[in-house]
């Protein structure tokens, strides 16, 4: 649980992944000796922020985003969303440009948002909400659980994954576009065609709390249902709680996998929280352990 | 005619086309080789639902989809729509679960649809309208003439294709995402940079029935103007009577080849529908028989 | 000045480029033995109307669309825009058909754009603004500028660029699809991993005519920090006057390039103009100087 206080608490805004990258990537080679297997380590220029680890001969891949949502300081104190924050007058917001740390408030007018900051702030910095995490016997809540969560369970998965593709992805709170790269590095190199996508879904009132990790049937895009249906007798067998999901509207990095021209079968697989995109998501401890369980379930018998 | 009965009794829900896939490719393998030309038949996993048949040497390849609108079961006796179901109170809607077979009708509350089966129906179970077919000497009117009729098209043209490429595609009225991978295989391996979208439009005030098959100048995307100015040029020598379509909105395969890193030049080719994504579409017999006639003679001459 | 009025005077809706485009290519051929390194020229049928110059060993991409808004004829004097045209009742527009020239005016009714010339026109012509230039000491005003002026800085930068590739692109306005194909043929050709683009933006309060060329930090989409952060770098070293951009909407080229499977960092950087897509967009001539200037610096240091 450190290690995911640690991570949460740190920002990294669609397009300014960088140092969150760097930070789990240290981590990973650091960490990676400890593992059942040693994974090949992709990162560097060549991939821009994004990192992929490969393990033995990966069938298939998980994808964990880690950029998150937040805004960039526009002119006369406006800003400007990136990602879809669903964000309330006085939520705080922290960040830093040349003159300093940021901290400040939203204002909202007129559904525009604004800053309370005392000085202008310099045009193109991102700021995003100010983390407070409170974590009790059931809950975890916080800021940024999408995704942290769903890089979290991602690595809890290295720890004994003997084959499999886990990827570390920029840009998916706002446009995309790191995957069509990734997708392809990974399909041409190792033709996996299988891919599981690690992120955080939404409690609604078919998806509820402590009933277990939600398997995605369809959101605004829709997985091959030969695949899901697979998934779903595998989680059944597995014994690991689980709901299903099924949504009209919401994406993930399976939309630019479906997209992508290679034939790769993609299922969304995340614990569901409250107070989506807002400082203080909210998921279920229970949730959360079943996703990591059914994770590494399905990466052996997938 | 029987076949078209046959093809037009399947479903196919966009993401759900798998036997609606093996029907086809079960007709092609068995009929081929009555056909002119015995093609090559690309199928299988790797393409997942997906069949190509390549005949002699391509130029110009023919693109229909399998996939119908629909809908999918979510919880409380909600259903979310596959494609755009222009959907009607008391429409009737079968399908199949784990615990039988389905028929029911929709109930549409405040812009939601729902329906009325008399149990809960398994999440993620896909749903379409219940077909009825009404044929006169003029009309053919059913549900689904989108796109079952360009699949009838596709493969009336295979009886005496020399040399072109005929793709069955999925997911067209949903997001689509099997075409890049078809784009990128059929050029990459042939170079074909020529394609034909078989699908059916609208009857609007400028497109009517009874008139021609409609080739169309642009939807929301917009083809080439030198291409589309040949293919008039062809069709006006061909003697087939056409109506030119022009539209601000509307897409189909076209776009991905559009978007895809190959220059291919695409135009869609289809007769024109009343009551588009209805239970009871209409076309005129006559201009499916122009479609199948242009088709042919386009093929030969592109 | 003489070869930007020539430019103006000339169409290009997109889609239907190939006439302006043939010009582009004349010039470049007849022109680029003048220029301090002669580049390797891409162009004809397997280009459709797009436009490839290499020069020496390059490091950076420039990206210049040739297409222009307009409208699509449909039936009963109905116009289908192109791209986003922001037209005014009594507008004036020409074009050509087969039978003959056309000079008519916007009419609007309940939104919708009709024409009123004399006689029908033939379905599927491209009108455009008819052209009016403007010239003072401080200004440009024109149609076209967008992107007439982007053109104009890429072949101002030709005259002394000794390493880099200088693209002139098609559809740019209106749903894009040469970029996939000419970003793949770049990068696979010649590793090209860093990209500007030569667009007209948008006065604002935030950017204001004659404080300089316009960097672009987002629009819709949000181009890596790390690498808009170094062109800010060098914009600082070198002298040029520009402003810095933040919008939360508009798109360019950029979008394809951050979609695309390559790594390939972008970043837009160009004029401001008022009136966009209006036939009389405003540009101050200093602030095309200090494009032309500062792509000719970044191509340098980049």
């Amino acid at each position: 649980m450190e290690f995911l206080y640690e991570i949460l608490k740190k920002g990294g805004v669609s397009g300014d992944e960088s140092q969150f990258s760097a930070f789990i990537l240290d981590y990973v080679l650091q960490r990676r000796n400890q593992w059942k297997v040693v994974p090949e380590v992709y990162y560097g220029e060549g991939f821009h922020d994004n990192i992929v680890l490969k393990f033995g001969r990966p069938r298939t891949a998980v994808f964990a985003h880690m950029d998150t949502i937040g805004f960039t300081a526009r002119y006369e104190n406006q800003l400007v969303p990136v990602g879809g924050p669903d964000v309330n007058d006085g939520d705080i917001l922290v960040g830093e440009d040349e003159l300093g740390p940021i901290e400040c408030s939203v204002k909202i007018v007129d559904g525009n948002v604004f800053h309370d900051f005392k000085r202008s702030i310099v045009r193109g910095t991102n700021l995003s909400y100010k983390q407070e995490i409170n974590l009790d016997d059931e809950f975890i809540q916080a800021a940024y659980l999408d995704n942290r969560l769903g890089v979290y369970n991602a690595l809890q998965l290295c720890e004994d994954l003997e084959d499999g593709v886990v990827v570390f992805s920029t840009y998916e709170e706002h446009g995309g576009g790191s995957m069509p790269f990734l997708v392809k590095f990974m399909y041409e190199k190792w033709q996996v065609s299988q891919a599981l996508i690690s992120d955080i879904t939404w409690v609604t009132e078919g998806v509820k709390h402590h009933e277990g990790v939600a398997i995605s049937l369809r959101d605004k895009y829709i997985p091959r249902k030969k695949f899901v249906d697979r998934i779903v007798g595998l989680a059944q067998s597995s014994g690991v709680p689980f709901q299903l999901e099924v949504e009209g509207a919401g994406g993930s990095d399976g939309r630019e996998i479906q997209m992508s021209p290679y034939m790769i079968d993609w299922c969304f697989i995340g614990a569901a929280e409250d107070n989506v995109h807002t400082p203080y998501e909210k998921v279920s401890l229970k949730d959360l352990a079943s996703m990591i369980e059914l994770y590494k379930y399905l990466m052996v018998h997938l």
